[in-house]
């Protein structure tokens, strides 16, 4: 594709003086959506009746509760389809709009392409070494009896991993394909009316969150109710548990996080490098605005922000999800059988049921945004941030409604009657968690509140001063998330704890299961949230094609108002990402323990920090991450000092391209950022893999010529631990950095402090062009980054042995 | 102070065209160095015999080893004497010169004694804190039996405070003291030879280096000894053991980690904020050159590099020292104790020794820098860099050889004969682990290496991605030091565990004391190294002095030329710090272990950080981190942006400035910044010392209610874990990048990538900005941080009992 659009396969170049059309020619679409898209109603019926009917059969086998899952998740994705189609049946307003938006398509597309294909030849690779260590691995008594010999759980693991990876990446491609087709029809919208152009965005957004969320939901309940009949559950006395069962799942959350990391890293590179090197010349050395045409770098930004905020988004949300149900699951089964619960399925299927009322508030939510007729251009735009906002109130009052009632169903136990009503205050204390962690970021990052308007306030002694501030106020932005969320840890266990369920010592065991309770109230308005963060890059695409395009200033404003709206919702889910990967990688933790301890046949109930390997080991965690951040940025960097030379030269080659008679050669820089970006991932991204594998090893090693058992599992246990609290705060700071310097630069454009074109305002480009790495590169990357630490421990836990 | 310059008691303006004489007239030299200085010879022998006398008394009484130190830090004193006369000795140059060295002396003291008149009330207040804590905690059985009652502990911990404390000061205005007086006398020696102008520099700094060694180890050696005298260590049974002592010294660390933290601060604010402040408008409004006469806040700039570089570095290497001898007295007298080892006070008494051998070996290596008759100002001109290299290869081969010979002395015992060949092996680690740190530390900042190299060439494409490049460089450059520490502290531990020393039980003991032993031998150079740190500002200011009275070109090549190689090392003596810091507080913490077992009366060997509420202990530790850097830079840009707005307004008002018509009103600078920096360094501080109580209380509350005992003296061990991690990574990240910035600004300005005045200079510029307030106020105060965590909690463990 790189070289299509390269070889100038953009067309020919049109002499008309004010944009540039022809951009591409073929439109593409793959098979699946073709096929889905033309299904008939007639065809859908069957295929929905003959869902249902594997639905129920494998249903009747494990679980009502899984008939209720399958259920939700198919009528979800029917729904889904049905917003697709909506949205797909806008029109795409005039050709040079669709010119565009093509070129668009055709650059994400590709990139997508070339990009998972490099991220599936590593999957495979680290699917043979999983096997590999599989293969050689000890097994447990109890495995041995229940005869889950090494050959079964080597390929059950190996197949959850590439089944993680695969709905990884199908999550992260919808993400895109949905996003690259609704950007023009909102733009197009935006010629009508505002509330019609949010009301598609949302709806695109709402389409792939759906997917995404329900595809991790049904794909862990395939994997489980297929172990579940395959493996014969407690069918005869020895076999399988069912609590046995979610450990055996780890393997997807695995390969889930292994592709959303390589997604979110060549994603991230690819539009920051476009975005800072579009402009660092477009916008402060020729002055032009920002998307505009004659910018010959101005397709890689619009690409990358599908291919970095859509695509991998979407893989980034399905792997937290994921992660989130597995842990939860294994939680789940562990305290059900301690506590010797008559039926653990309740506990154990929790997770699925929570999100699957996830999709139905959520798609409640999304339908009352509604286009209303009588809000033409001529009406007082209403504040889309309002309307979004009331959608999320809608969704949380029924998250809380639905919460109470699936703990109720589920979590109601003889042994502790009131338990549920403990674990229902738990879900609140996420759903509150959650609502604070929004807050927290839109006061820092939005400039109607004191922080943005101070960073404003210090570009005007320039450039330097602008940077110090816009560090300190990332700095500072952790203290708040890091006391929510130590809050929440620290009264969900104890919600947890006092819930009345004793194991056979009469000890409490609830506790750390409320925590895992607490995370799912978090996440239960998941699919909403991941919406309002789709709406963001689709609003953002679709101001770029109105600037494209020379749309009369009215349009612009209203796309630069959808755009400003979805900067502070792609924040917000940031720091909702860090915080429900705070808690899940918690929680992964004492799964990996519990691991550690079954496979070892000896107790591993701590890690003492006090022992010098396993502080080291916490060193080289936080070390990771901070190696790691240096690495993204640096990519980011290096890839935009390359987009800054070839801009610079296209200016001084084509000086006809100021003034609209020479056509800037787009295709070149996507072709250079695109190669870029796919060479620069592999370096953090490997890192983030090797390291814990060659700690965990060596400190093995180690601790065998020391006599100190577990030395290895040990240390890579404090190295997880260490990495994910540095992770969260690095990640807390790039993001609210990047945010506020974005919204300071926005701030100073809306006419403050001297306005556009001021000494001030180059000042606060700065600011915004260094955060852009920081929260759209590193910052994403980070909390990804975090869960994958905590899935390839346990996944490779047979190493550190 | 800030009254008079600010009211124009610099003097009448003199109409002459180039420079801006009579800044001030009056000299003014504390009482207690006129007398120092005005002693005859007679008298300098009387004293030496009663000191003397004194010593063997206390000698006697207690240890010959005792008697040894007493003896070199006498000797050292006298010699630092010797070298403040002979630099005293050297003149002052012609009268502008004095003039300005003047104006900077006057607000150096002016800010230290309003600085430390404040920290002194804090420190009051503390001290009153932990006397009413102590006369109200428990004591242990043991000191029940030997008659140290709580009235006697809390006497003694608030007087070793106080002593820390005062010591501390006085360390610190050492440092400034010489810096104020010799600075004008290296810029006048600069006209003449290179080679004289760098013997003045080093021998200024080696005197107040020497005085900061001497001082932590005499005034430790004194609290001992006092101690044993008067509590009758070992006289009867039952009373109280010499391996108890060292406990009791704890305060002492405190104290000096205390007053180093807000002199580091205060100071640290101030300097940044000057220069910020000089630079923003000075180098990128106005077009003059850094230090010119022109620029109103250049009194103020070069005041900052006294009471930033010179006080605070001295006040935090007194404290690193302190803190680390105290650490490793606690850990060898345990370790004599567990051993039964027969005479414990030469593992008790080894740290003293070692920095007695500093002083001496120290001495040797500045003595080894000497001025030459044959280099005039004509001949090539030698570099600065190797000359001190030279020295410091002198050292280091000499604190191979005295460490060698201390462990054979005072670490030979019967019970395990080689085990002194062992700790000497630790003694190598450390002294390597110092190397390799000053190694990477060059690699990273030093422009002959590719890093900087690659930073300058990102300032070619813009601010933004010199911003980006650099703060890469800086979260990179954590790696390697984290790896070299992670190396040390896991071979020392070996090195120790396997030096045959065992417990009564039979288990290996000396691991710990191993760590400990590598320490020192990394901090066996202190004195050398504080010299070349010292170096840094002293050259700093004399290029300051050199530039302001406007001395021909040649003469301001050689201070140019001091000024780079003062960067070098003072960038060195930071990771150096931070090295020790992270090695120090790691002994604190397991000292910090055994005291709440001693008091709670039960075992407390881990900090598990499966807990969940020692796991949010450890995010709310690496989060203190983050929002004290925070806080930190913030001071500094606020701070900065009030200078901004003075000079702007003063080159408005007063146009005839740019062409010397008229006088600029440096006082106005000088006073806004030192009340400031004054106001902005508590916050922070303030943060650093209540928090680890504050956590410690809460939960120590929360688990009396939960039924969890411990948990607040857990959580704040997990804490102070995290928030050392976290501290040394945040403090190299910020050192480095800083440096770096520094470096790559002048790599540009020797004429590389368009040389002064290009854009990719002012992007440079904005780098070099941004750096300060990382590498000398942040930066510098989060090593201190670690430290006086490491004390608080260690002095504050009764709360969270």
């Amino acid at each position: 594709m790189d070289e299509e659009l390269g070889n100038g396969n953009l067309g020919p170049y049109a002499d008309r003086p004010r944009t540039f059309p022809n951009m591409r020619s073929k439109v593409y679409t793959p098979l699946i959506f073709r096929i889905l898209l033309g299904i008939n109603v007639r065809v859908l019926l069957v295929l929905l009746f003959l869902g249902f009917g594997a639905v129920f059969y494998m249903g009747a086998r494990t679980s009502p509760i899984i008939v209720f899952v399958f259920s939700v998740c198919i009528i979800s994705f029917l729904f889904s389809i049905y917003l697709t189609k909506w949205v797909l049946s806008k029109d795409e307003g005039p050709p040079e709009m669709v010119q565009i938006s093509d070129a668009i398509r055709d650059g994400a597309e590709g990139f997508f392409r070339t990009q998972y294909g490099t991220i599936s030849k590593m999957a495979f690779l680290l699917a043979l070494v999983i096997l590999f260590i599989y293969l050689f691995r000890s097994t447990t008594p109890q495995q041995e009896s229940s005869g889950i010999g090494r050959s079964t759980t080597a390929y059950i693991t190996v197949a959850a991993f590439l089944l993680g990876a695969v709905c990884s990446g199908i999550a992260g491609y919808v993400g895109m394909w949905v996003s690259v087709r609704a950007n023009v029809r909102v733009s197009s919208a935006a010629r009508r009316s505002a509330r019609e152009a949010l009301q598609i965005a949302v709806r695109a957004g709402g389409f792939s969150a759906l997917i995404v969320v329900g595809m991790a939901v049904i794909g862990i309940a395939i994997l489980y109710s297929t172990f579940y009949v395959w493996l014969g559950v407690d069918g005869a006395p020895g076999s399988v548990k069912v609590t046995d069962l979610p450990l055996l799942l780890v393997g997807y959350g695995f390969g889930a996080s292994f592709v959303a990391l390589f997604a979110q890293l060549g994603g991230g590179i690819y539009t920051k490098a476009a975005d800072v090197g579009a402009d660092l010349v477009g916008k402060v050395e020729q002055g032009i605005p920002e998307d505009d045409p004659r910018n010959p770098a101005v397709i890689a930004d619009l690409v990358g922000d599908n291919v970095g905020d859509c695509a991998a988004r979407g893989a980034d949300l399905f792997e937290s999800i994921a992660a989130e149900i597995i842990s939860a699951m294994i939680l789940g089964g562990t305290m059900a059988q301690r506590c010797k619960i008559e039926d653990p399925s309740g506990f154990i299927l929790f997770p699925l049921v929570v999100h699957s009322f996830d999709l139905v508030i959520s798609s409640v939510g999304i339908l009352s945004i509604r286009g209303t007729r009588d809000s033409g251009l001529k009406s007082p735009i209403e504040d889309p941030m309002s309307i979004l906002q009331k959608g999320y109130s809608i969704t949380i009052v029924l998250a809380v409604l639905t919460f109470g009632l699936s703990t109720r169903w589920l979590l109601y136990t003889e042994r502790a009657p009131s338990a549920w009503f403990n674990f229902a205050l738990c879900g609140l204390v996420g759903i509150i968690t959650a609502y604070l962690f929004v807050w927290i970021t839109k006061y820092y990052t939005d400039y109607k509140h004191e922080p943005v308007r101070t960073l404003a306030l210090s570009s005007v002694t320039g450039h330097g001063t602008n940077i110090i501030a816009g560090v300190s106020l990332g700095l500072e932005s952790t203290a708040l998330p890091v006391l929510v969320i130590s809050i929440s840890i620290v009264s969900a266990f104890w919600l947890g704890r006092t819930s009345g369920l004793v194991d056979e010592a009469g000890n409490a065991t609830g506790g750390l299961f409320g925590t895992a309770v607490a995370t799912m109230g978090m996440l239960s308005t998941a699919a909403y949230v991941l919406t309002m963060d789709m709406f963001g890059p689709i609003a953002d695409n679709a101001g770029g094609i109105v600037e494209m395009s020379q749309q009369p200033e009215s349009v612009r404003e209203i796309t630069d108002l959808l755009d400003a709206v979805g900067n502070t919702t792609k924040a917000t889910t940031k720091g909702f990402a860090i915080g429900s990967a705070a808690l899940a990688s918690f929680l992964l933790f004492s799964a990996y323990m519990d691991e550690v301890a079954a496979f070892s046949q000896e107790p591993f109930k701590q890690v003492d920090i006090a022992i010098p390997e396993v502080f080291v080991g916490g060193l080289l965690g936080s070390m990771l991450i901070f190696l790691f951040s240096a690495w993204a940025c640096a990519a980011v960097g290096r890839t935009a000092q390359e987009v800054v030379k070839e801009v610079r030269r296209q200016f001084i080659e084509r000086p006809g391209i100021m003034d609209y008679t020479e056509k800037p050669d787009y295709g070149r820089c996507v072709a250079i950022v695109a190669s870029a970006s796919l060479r620069e991932m592999i370096k953090p991204g490997a890192l983030a893999i090797v390291s814990p594998i060659a700690v965990g090893f060596l400190f093995r090693i180690l601790g065998y010529y020391t006599g100190h058992p577990l030395l290895g599992a040990k240390v890579v246990a404090a190295m997880l631990m260490f990495a994910t609290v540095s992770g969260i705060l690095m990640a807390l700071f790039l993001n609210t950095a990047g945010g506020a310097w974005d919204n300071a630069k926005k701030y100073i454009e809306t006419g403050a402090l001297g306005g556009k074109g001021s000494d001030c305002h180059k000042a606060a480009i700065t600011g915004d062009t260094v955060g852009d790495p920081f929260k759209d590169t590193a910052g994403p990357s980070l909390h990804v980054l975090i869960k994958m630490l905590a899935t390839i421990t346990l996944v490779m836990a047979p190493i550190f042995l």
